[in-house]
């Protein structure tokens, strides 16, 4: 620690994301992108933009913001707009939280709600997800905190039904309910309709995944207008300027290219199923996920092993060094030949491992 | 504020970035981006990019940082890269700042300050410039706070010697200061040159004005390797994924076109330079400038109805209902010709006036 940092940070934890090496080509199913490249009127979009990039964007981000509340059929007051989905959930956890009402989020779970809440002063109460790794809807009836939840669930895969989603709605109409449907085109239910019967929800969203922009930083929260209100008062004291001109311009056309999308979610909800059954014949435990990911317990070897020995011959997930899920690996569901890769490799690992 | 909000933020001033109104075609000297476009190099940079939009960008932005490093003749470990400079100064408030120790800034200065520092729950003091705009470098000496300076200054244009920099910092040893060259390039003196000797020192730079990407909203800080360590670790917290990966790529692509960006500063400053000679024969007060833009009183009108008669004559400049500075306006440097029909309005505007 410097002469100069504030004690306040002493104790800062810093992210981790997944890992991005440059040593190899590797067969990346690690940090939960589209295998499939945005349409060709995206790329078209950035390109028609970069001529302009002399001048700031609109701080506003009117026309994206506009746009995406027709397509979620929505007022553009229920929508702000963000540089990724970690800037509108680092302006709820600041916006709602501090220490004396902080958030409560599942144990196992998407890591970064824990480092940005404590980074800006806010309490962190873990509820413990069941056995089974589904959430516990009825403790988080019973906390008096906020509460944020992965829907479907990260890095399990696993879905909220609709029903225990408005359980705890209806349980904390004092405190916000952040659903973060990070991953919900590849199967989940989404809240949003139920936007316009809880003034206590907000919903987060990302064009990361299955709008095949995760290089593009473009998130949102929908809420109602007094929500949004203020997380726009937060965005524009800390990042006025929050997405650049170029980004806004893909995602403004990412919106009209619905049907691609839609094809793409399905394609990997395909490989996904049939990526599970085939781990299942395996022998991995495989939990029933409707993201573009698979959570599963090798069985055959310890979680760490298998990631570092996938790792070695060229095919990245995801493993977490944590109480419970240290048996577990996270894999990004990439393209048919990408998972068949996966599956001979695995075979492989089996063999040596059996001799 | 709704029965959510934390308590915490009843006082929160959001920053007002300048307008960018959408209701007709202005010439448009009112944010300070370059009137050049960015070189093709740039466009074909972004272009390329867009067509892997779909991969995470990479969250330490290293072929950015180690060009930036060639770039300024330092090490990667000396600098930052953020989503444009506002991102470097939040940072950098919330690190070294708390209510205990705050930073100082000149009462007329950049009005990002302020605002950041206050959301960023960090005492703010003002200490005025001198009679003539200059900053006070003996006050800045005798501060307990650290310290945040815009050189050239922001409004006025008007540079801080080296000298009254390296006193600075002398007078500062146990506290950050921080010098803000957006605006470097257009005649001022970086002090860049003196990062070796002060651990004190954060420069913070854009790509913004000089390098014509202000849509592209890339910043950074310099500094010693203890100071961007502490801000990366902020960043890590609040903002893994901070630069997109169309903008990395712009950015990279601009760090290979200086001779085009150092042409492009130097017909501003000439256009500037003769700008304010036309101006002073108008009988305007115009501040000696070494940015991109011109700090004047038009003298035969209060500044707020100069900048409200121009604008009616669709030529937009800022000015700010502030005390010290009510009666003066900053004009950004566009081409030749768009200084022309600014002269022009001007000589209307006093026709007009005069009757």
């Amino acid at each position: 620690m410097s002469r100069f940092l504030s004690p306040r940070w002493a104790e800062l934890e810093p992210y981790a994301p997944g890992e991005q090496p440059r040593d190899r080509n590797y067969v990346k199913l690690n940090t939960n992108e589209s295998p499939y490249p945005p349409p060709d009127s995206v790329i078209a979009a950035v390109a028609a933009q970069a001529a302009q990039m002399e001048l700031y964007p609109d701080p506003d981000s009117k026309a994206l913001t506009d746009a995406a509340a027709e397509h979620y059929g929505v007022r553009p007051e229920n929508i702000l707009m963000t540089n990724g989905s970690d800037e509108i959930l680092n302006f709820a956890f600041l916006a709602f939280g501090d220490q004396n009402r902080g958030f409560a989020a599942p144990d196992v779970t998407y890591g970064y709600y824990k480092i940005a809440a404590k980074a800006g002063g806010v309490r962190f109460t873990e509820i413990p997800l069941k056995e089974d790794f589904r959430v516990d809807a009825e403790a988080f009836c019973e906390t008096s905190e906020h509460v944020v939840l992965p829907n479907p669930g990260a890095p399990t895969g696993v879905s909220v039904s609709k029903a225990d989603v408005e359980r705890i709605l209806q349980a904390n109409p004092n405190r916000v309910v952040i659903i973060d449907e990070a991953y919900v085109d590849f199967g989940g239910e989404s809240s949003v309709p139920l936007l316009s019967q809880y003034d206590n929800l907000l919903i987060t969203q990302t064009f990361s995944k299955s709008r095949s922009l995760a290089g593009g930083r473009i998130g949102l929260g929908l809420a109602g207008p007094e929500i949004i209100a203020e997380l726009l008062r937060l965005k524009n004291a800390f990042a006025p300027y929050n997405i650049s001109r170029i980004d806004a311009a893909a995602g403004l056309a990412a919106l009209a290219e619905e049907t691609y999308y839609r094809k793409n979610a399905l394609r990997i909800a395909e490989t996904r199923d049939r990526t599970a059954e085939e781990l299942q014949q395996r022998g991995f435990t495989v939990l029933p996920s409707q993201a573009n990911f698979l959570f599963v317990r090798p069985n055959f070897l310890p979680g760490g092993s298998y990631y570092k020995k996938m790792k070695e011959k060229g095919v990245l997930i995801r493993h977490w060094n944590q109480p419970r899920i240290a048996d577990w690996c996270r894999i990004t569901i990439g393209t048919p030949e990408q998972m068949r890769i996966l599956l001979d490799k695995s075979d492989e690992l089996k063999g040596e491992t059996e001799i």
